[in-house]
Formats: C-alpha cells, structure tokens, sequence
C-alpha cells in the first residue's frame, strides 16, 4: 500500500477527512512536526554561505543536520502511527466467543496498545526537540527568513500538543497501570514548560520582524 | 508547474526545507489549517449515521459542509502563497538603474505588498473558521475519535499564529500606513482570544478522553 508521505497533499487530506481509520490525528501530528524540522532546515538553508551570517555558519551546520535527522524520524512517524493503529484495530476484530478467544484477544490489545502508546510519545518527544532547534533558528538565523522559523515552532508546538492527546487516551485503556503511569510521568517531563517555551520562541521571532 | 497539493507530502516537506523561497512559512500555515479542517471533518464523517449521535446528526451535517468549504478554501490558500511570494520577488527583481525604473519598481512593490498582506490575512481569518469549527466537533463529536478534534484546534491555533507573522512582516513594509493598520486591526481581532479559546477546546477534548 503507498505510504502516505508518497500521496498528494491533497490525497492525504482528503483520507485525513474521511471516515476511514486512518490516518488521523497521530499522523497529522507526525506532518506537524516534520513541517517545523523542514523550516527549521529552511532557515539554516538560506543563512548558511551568506557573509553576514559567517559567524554562525558551523552553528547552523550542525542545526542543520539535527533538524534534517529530525524530519526523516518524524516522516517515519507518520506511517508508524497508521501501522500501529490497524494492528490495533486488528486485534479489536479478533474473535470473542469462547473464554480462551477472550483471554487471547485481550491479551493482544493490551500488548499492542502498549505499542500505541509509545508510538505518539516518541512523536511528542520529537516536537518536543523540534522546538529547541527552531529556538537557535529564531535567535540566530538569517532575519530575512526568521518568520519561517516562528512557523516551525508553532507547528512542533501543535505536533506536540496532538501526540500527547493520543499518549493519554492509549495509556487510559493499559491494564499494566506501571507502565503507563510510567509514560505518563515520561510525557509530563516532555511538556514541562513547552507552553511557555513556544511563545517565547514566537516572541524572539515577532520582535525581529 | 506542479501545484504543492499535487506533489507528495515528502516532496513537500524536502521543498519546505530547502533554499528555494517557496514553499514557505505561509504554506505550511495553509497546509495546518487545511489538515484542522479535514480533521473536524473526520470527526463529523465518524459521527454521522450512528444511533447513538442521532441527536446531533443534522448539526454534524452542517459543520461537515463547513469544514469541507473551509479545506477548499485552505487548499487554495497554500498555492496563494507562493503565487504572491513568487510576484514579489518579480517586483524585486525589476530594473532599478533609472529614476523612471526605481519609481515603477517602488510602486509596484508597494501593490503587491498589499496583496502579499492580504492573502496571510484571509489565511489568518480561515484558520480562526477552523478552531471555531473544532469546538463543535470537540463537543458534539462521536467520543471514539474526539482527540481528532483536539488535533484540529492544535493545527489550527499554529496555522493561525503561522499567517499571523506574515501579515506583521508585510504589512510592516507597507508605505500606505492607513491600509497598512487597518490590517493589522482586522488580524487583531481575529487574533483576539484565540489562545483562550484554543487551550479551552483542547481541554473539553482531554477531559473526555
């Protein structure tokens, strides 16, 4: 089956739209965040090899390479999220008749909504990182592209804030409660202070314009 | 030339990232408010038809109607964008050597800044339609994908904040200050609220999941 980074925008949309399944807001979330990395890459693109920006041209190198990393783990995300989410509802449809069937089909759900719940976490540790590099991208990237870069930190900020919803529900339905408890505690450290992060990287961007 | 929505998502997001000005921040902020919509769309396409949502079935029919209008809207948005950006950087190409050359070029600078602010705005506006639109789904929409919801008015709120910055740089470069502030009244109230609004539609949907 074409993976949803290899269909039209278009396409993508119109599925996101749809009552099919998937994809859903996991992997609208996963775009989310490769669209900051991709600005973010954006930005160190077009300050690097420019005179005025020499300073900080081994800064932005090494951005650079961090966010073009970033991209290709949240581009992977966004079919991750799809392939965990039918195995889940895979196992949802297995049979449900006899004790025995009970006992396997839950046991399947279980295991894989562990899965599904590490899933959009690793997402949300993503944008949480794709933050941070729009930051050095805003304070020290070329200003005649820093409103890309306040872009990039609002659209990881939303990438974040959508991988968290799908953390809770899929860590709400785990009967292992250390487990998710565990995640949970993971996914608060994640989004400590990224409220306020966000809109100061927004702010370092408007003031500059 | 190929539209962005007719290009995969990968390609789009290698463009995004690259040196090339367009695509840009201003798309990518269409791309959100495009996937907001298609989101709340899902919400309403997952709601419609089921016994138990019967209620709200004829408000669930409406708020796809306008979801489905508002991603129409978006989508064209995103190629809106560059076609301006692509106009500008025309402008800023023309001949400059003649007094005669540098006052066309000046003027005509000056008209397309106008529509350069213009297009973010409606942008700006489009994306606002977008989280009002969520706070339906969030709150009427069948609970099994309500975090769909809580991703809509994530994309959104940063498509909206995204536009936003477009409208301060351009308008910001604009010599008629009357049309130049009468804009940027309009963003502000657009603007007004949103964040208040967009933390509390996100809330409604965590706390039902």
């Amino acid at each position: 089956m074409t993976q949803i980074k290899d269909k039209s925008v278009e396409i993508f949309l119109d599925e996101l739209a749809s009552k099919q399944a998937t994809p859903g807001g996991g992997s609208a979330a996963a775009v989310m965040g490769a669209q900051a990395a991709a600005l973010t890459s954006m930005v160190c693109n077009l300050t690097l090899g420019k005179p005025k920006y020499a300073e900080v041209e081994a800064e932005m190198q090494a951005l650079l390479a961090e966010s073009e990393a970033l991209r290709t783990t949240l581009i992977g995300m966004i079919k991750a999220d799809v392939d965990v989410f039918d195995k889940l509802m895979g196992c949802y449809g297995l049979p449900k008749v006899s004790d025995q069937e009970k006992a396997h089909r839950t046991e399947q759900i279980q295991i894989v909504l562990k899965e599904a719940t590490l899933v959009p976490l690793a997402c949300a540790k993503a944008c949480a990182k794709a933050i941070e590099l729009s930051r050095v991208a805003a304070e020290k990237g070329n200003l005649g592209v820093i409103s890309d870069a306040g872009v990039a930190v609002m659209a990881a900020y939303a990438g974040l804030k959508s991988a968290a919803l799908n953390v809770y529900i899929n860590a709400a339905s785990l009967k292992d409660r250390e487990f998710a408890e565990a995640r949970l505690v993971e996914l608060q450290e994640v989004m400590a202070g990224v409220d306020i992060a966000a809109e100061d990287i927004y702010q370092i961007v408007k003031r500059k314009l």
